[in-house]
């Protein structure tokens, strides 16, 4: 299936130097997320019409490998409609039409290429209403089309799947007048409506809605899954502020390697001051969170970064309980209950990720565990015992909490998997 | 597809009450590793025609699920030919036929099924050729069969694939005469032959074969794949022994638990002597192979076997360096070293294994790393040290040994697999 992607708006609003499409929201370019998703869902070549400074347009599409074919608009202030009659020689079939300065979630796109005609949204939460398009419907097809309409059925998305013949209508229009606008194309050609509601999906005017984008795209990457109780309730609200900040500056890898040293410096700071080691331990458990979240944000999430992340977490926590075991002047039974918390605190990891290695699927996705001691609650703990200065009390309680854990885990897995 | 299987043979040398395709090989029946690897391969359906005490494979049969039906040969003193001819009105388009007391390994299964007409061995490593059946081939063709043929192509490995056809050739022979065996009737037929050579297979028919069937089914159960040296140099001799005698007696789970208890038994035993520890240590690490051995050979593999196993050899490499070092005196230094030669020895296992979690693959199939401290040989290392008495040198090396090969692992991976 080939695609339409309309790119020939002059952005006036926004104030840049370069094609709002190409504007990046949460570490990539809008044009990015909408033709990568969709080569995922399967359109296999994309049809741009560009205007002004098309060329930078080309030079992206060019870069990252996606099959297109550029059509150049003239005439820009014709408008969008006349931007998508430019393209009615180089589509076969039915084939998808996106606004290139729309951003989709994978979810609304997964969902509207299977649609038909134009998809609405019954009730856009991200959206100005008041700007938008608006669509009444009768009998499943367009009534009327436009932005002043008091009493509608759905905003357009900007989304749409279409046949050949909707060029027939036009050309009408195209020659009839100088100006012609999508909506007055469709509204001619009253096309089916096909609704998907609920999801995320907004037009980026403004630098305002530029921030909105970025920050919303940032809050819906949090997967969930295996937060344990202090990564809900505190880190995440704080690595996803520092997210949103940082999702265009730096890398996934690079996020990974701060946090990793940020605990490295937490567990050295043990020999100069334990209840400050136990803060900058917590700083590092919520800065853990960013990588995963800018990773997921800007469509960069990879193996590797999984991978990577894990180990140098591992890395971590036995050289903070290392540290904090050495300057405590531990008796014989100190360090054997020492011993025994790092080997828990590990094995919390070990056994829930050899899970995924064995059965490959995901140990929290596949059972409902609230048991504590995940790695953000053991780093809550220690900062509060470290900041009380029980260390002796700390290793104890670290030494059963997690094995215990480690305890219940087997048994979850044994009871439920032991047949497989 | 279906497939004839005879099973009426009467077994009179094996001297057992049970028909012989009930016997087990390597912890399974001859007539369930059979069935059980053409159900894989895409049969759906067994014809199986039995003789004398039929009713003991029908209830094998009903018992495993397996989807079959029954017939009865009241007069098995006619032969197996005549057996054959008994399934003629149960089978449709092309189908298997095997002997129910022959052992075939699955990938001799696999392309065995993909040919046509007789499958023959030309150089078969198992069988006693004196006993065989001989084939002579012309054109691709059967020319001559039977035991007695001083030059031959092929041995008859007792599997065929076959088209409905060939039972008017049975039917005349039938008819013709009282005793008929299946030779006489693939040698009437002519039917095409189809070369599998260089695979495991052989028929069972002596309490000798039997025994002969169960070692090398043991033996080439062995992946290979991610032992180190001195898995292959020892201890893989030792358990192959020791799983031989024990594959028909104990289930995998049984074997991952009783070289659990060996491994704490170890460790405890560092408290009465260390050198017998570690002695004891190395049998656990010896034993360890078993488990993973008879699941295997007796089509027993389990992904929860797996992570047991791996859970519990976490927990005994753990507590066995824990008890040497409580019984060792140790200073704070030497408290840190083992703390980190504990940590090194779990890090080995969980960067490889968090490898499989996150690229879904095997790190010792993907990468040729034969850097020394696999569990294995820590293990021998161990024991060496813990006789000789160099308890303080042994955490050194291991602290150096383990974490170099983590290390060695991080930069293995990073360097192939960074952009996954």
């Amino acid at each position: 299936m080939k695609a339409v992607v309309l790119a020939a708006g002059m952005g006036t609003r926004m104030g840049s130097e370069i094609p709002k499409p190409l504007l990046k929201v949460a570490g990539r370019e809008i044009l990015y997320r909408s033709l990568k998703t969709l080569s995922e869902l399967g359109v296999d070549e994309f049809v741009v019409v560009v205007g002004k400074k098309g060329e930078y347009i080309e030079d992206f599409l060019r870069r990252h490998g996606f099959k297109y074919r550029i059509v150049k608009n003239e005439h820009p202030e014709r408008g969008n409609g006349y931007s998508f009659y430019l393209a009615k020689d180089y589509v076969d079939g039915k084939f998808v039409l996106i606004m290139g300065d729309h951003v989709y979630e994978r979810e609304f796109m997964e969902k509207a290429v299977r649609g038909e005609g134009l998809i609405g949204d019954a009730n856009p939460k991200y959206v100005d209403v008041d700007e938008a398009t608006k669509v009444v419907c009768k009998n499943g097809k367009v009534e009327k089309i436009g932005k002043n309409l008091k009493k509608f059925d759905y905003i357009d998305t900007g989304f749409f799947v279409l046949t050949p013949d909707i060029f027939e209508h036009a050309e009408v229009l195209v020659k009839s007048k100088e100006e012609v606008s999508l909506s007055e194309i469709i509204g001619r050609a009253k096309v089916p409506v096909t609704e998907v509601s609920g999801y995320f999906w907004m037009d980026v005017d403004t630098p305002e809605e530029l921030r909105k984008a970025n920050r919303l795209i940032v809050r819906t990457s949090v997967k969930g899954r295996g937060d344990g109780l202090i990564a809900r309730l505190i880190n995440r609200k704080i690595s996803l502020w520092l997210s949103e900040r940082l999702v265009n500056r730096i890398t996934p890898n690079q996020a990974t390697i701060m946090s990793f040293l940020v605990g490295v410096l937490s567990a050295l700071i043990t020999f100069i001051s334990v209840p400050l080691a136990g803060v900058t331990y917590q700083i590092s458990s919520i800065l853990d969170g960013i990588d995963g979240e800018i990773a997921r944000a800007s469509m960069r999430t990879s193996k590797f970064g999984g991978w990577l992340d894990s180990v140098l977490d591992r890395y971590v926590d036995f050289l903070f309980l290392l540290c904090l075991a050495i300057v405590s002047n531990l008796s014989l039974i100190g360090w054997i209950i020492a011993c025994i918390a790092m080997f828990g605190s590990f094995m919390v990891s070990y056994t829930t990720e050899r899970y995924k290695g064995a059965f490959f699927s995901d140990f929290y996705r596949d059972f409902e565990f609230r048991f504590p001691g995940k790695r953000d609650e053991r780093i809550f703990l220690i900062m509060i015992f470290c900041v009380v200065g029980w260390i002796f009390q700390l290793f104890v309680l670290l030494a059963i909490l997690t094995n215990l854990r480690v305890l219940a885990t087997i048994y979850v897995v044994t009871k439920n998997r032991r047949g497989d």
